[in-house]
């Protein structure tokens, strides 16, 4: 059966979104954003069937919301009125307990259906012009219900298949969130912190495939991820003290040049890695 | 030409060094190893020419010493009587400071030339059967001289070449180690510290390319990093201070809600990056 999308902001996972329905499925997709020239160009190049409005809004089975956190709640309580009670919307944020806190209740005064996503999935460029249909090959889609029926979760599960993912993970915004900030805000912050030693600039020549893992990322959207860093703040922070604390224990006995406690601790870092299977 | 190379130590590094001199160049590659059963593999994979013994090392052209730090210091202690004066001794460590502080010295007392080396390649696997010939190709080959004549650092430079390596660069023992203790030493030490946490063990589902790119190194060879780390204590320290404190400045701003100093703090990691046109 035919289905509308609409999808909120163009850029590099909106777009991608995009483009992947177009190239997976036979859906009807429709693009709002507020650049005028990515609509343009989405267009222009297939990713959307046409032009997001105010009726398609109306007339929505599934609506993505892909701007930063503020901007998708701001989004969706100024186009409430207009969300018909079949729909589902679903936004994309690398954070959740933000979302949650305030999406679910509008969804409820408002009678359609809220669940929160995230597909696990970027790149060092941001942006439409770096969206690709492929992003999200193999990539783990994490659904946070917020009390949605099992229905609709099940429907962007099939989706998810649809558009490449790997598998889904159905989780709770906080248990989301601690984990984010492990697996992903702390790289984040790592690579940033790793490339302002003044050894940076020279690193040509006598770097290799460590210096890139770690550095990978600190080509970063600072806008975006001042914005994901703070609404995630306490988990966050958490495991920023936890991670100095393990750096400090490995920096004390390279200085106190304690083999035996550095071995350990070394080899503590290689049996969690080992034991991961990885 | 034909040249004969002793290869000490057949791990990842020497025996990916004997594969690569069997496969790209003529000369006779000549195995020493402690583990019997290593060297039956070698010779019987092509890895090796034969096993190599005293008297390879009396007409060796050139010896690559392949064991940890200490260990090649040792072992050219006790064959410096046999090593010939038109012959090189190079080795392969990761650090330089240490090594090129006994070497040279035994080198000069009984006329061979030593050159320090380190080729910029590994992976997380460690051993002779991990080892490949393919292991070289494109990294950095870094040379650090010693003193010793134009030729021979010529000849270590035409070697790398032939073997697969991207380029090389020359410099001093106390540079390298400083700018290892950034480019490799330190991701080392994150990777460890970073798969401590305890969300580490739950991540599948949770995480993606920044999860995989800073624990993969987390697989280290405790023995041979925690000798490496005290080697170049200070240099590893001093980064370790630099990016503890990077990181505390970010933890801090989030801590504080300060969107301002954070953007501006994740601002500065981005145009670093970029401004190496990465």
């Amino acid at each position: 059966m035919d289905k509308k999308i609409v999808i909120v902001g163009l850029g590099l996972i909106g777009g991608s979104m995009a483009k992947a329905f177009k190239e997976y499925t036979d859906y009807t997709v429709c693009g709002i954003d507020t650049d005028k020239n990515v609509l343009k160009s989405a267009v222009e190049c297939g990713a959307i069937d046409k032009i997001g409005n105010n009726e398609d809004i109306k007339s929505a089975d599934i609506i993505y919301l892909c701007l930063y956190p503020k901007a998708d709640i701001d989004f969706v309580n100024s186009h409430a009125d207009l969300i018909p009670s079949n729909c589902i919307v679903t936004d994309t944020c690398g954070i959740k307990s933000e979302i949650c806190a305030h999406l679910p209740i509008i969804a409820k005064e408002h009678g359609f259906t809220f669940i929160g996503g995230h597909p696990m999935a970027g790149k060092e460029k941001s942006g439409f012009y770096a969206s690709e249909a492929e992003l999200f090959a193999g990539a783990s889609y994490i659904i946070v219900p917020c009390g949605a029926p099992r229905k609709a979760i099940d429907l962007l599960t099939v989706i998810s298949v649809k558009l490449g993912f790997g598998g889904t993970v159905i989780t709770t915004p906080e248990h989301h969130d601690r984990m984010i900030a492990f697996t992903s805000q702390l790289p984040h912050v790592l690579a940033c912190a790793y490339v302002m030693s003044p050894c940076c600039k020279e690193h040509v020549g006598y770097s290799a495939g460590s210096y890139r893992d770690v550095s990978r990322v600190a080509n970063i959207n600072e806008k975006l991820w001042t914005e994901l860093f703070t609404d995630n703040k306490k988990s966050l922070v958490k495991e920023l003290d936890i991670l100095i604390n393990n750096i400090t224990d490995i920096k004390n006995a390279v200085e106190n040049c304690d083999d035996n406690l550095l071995r350990e601790l070394l080899k503590k870092g290689r049996l969690i890695k080992e034991g991961l299977g990885e």
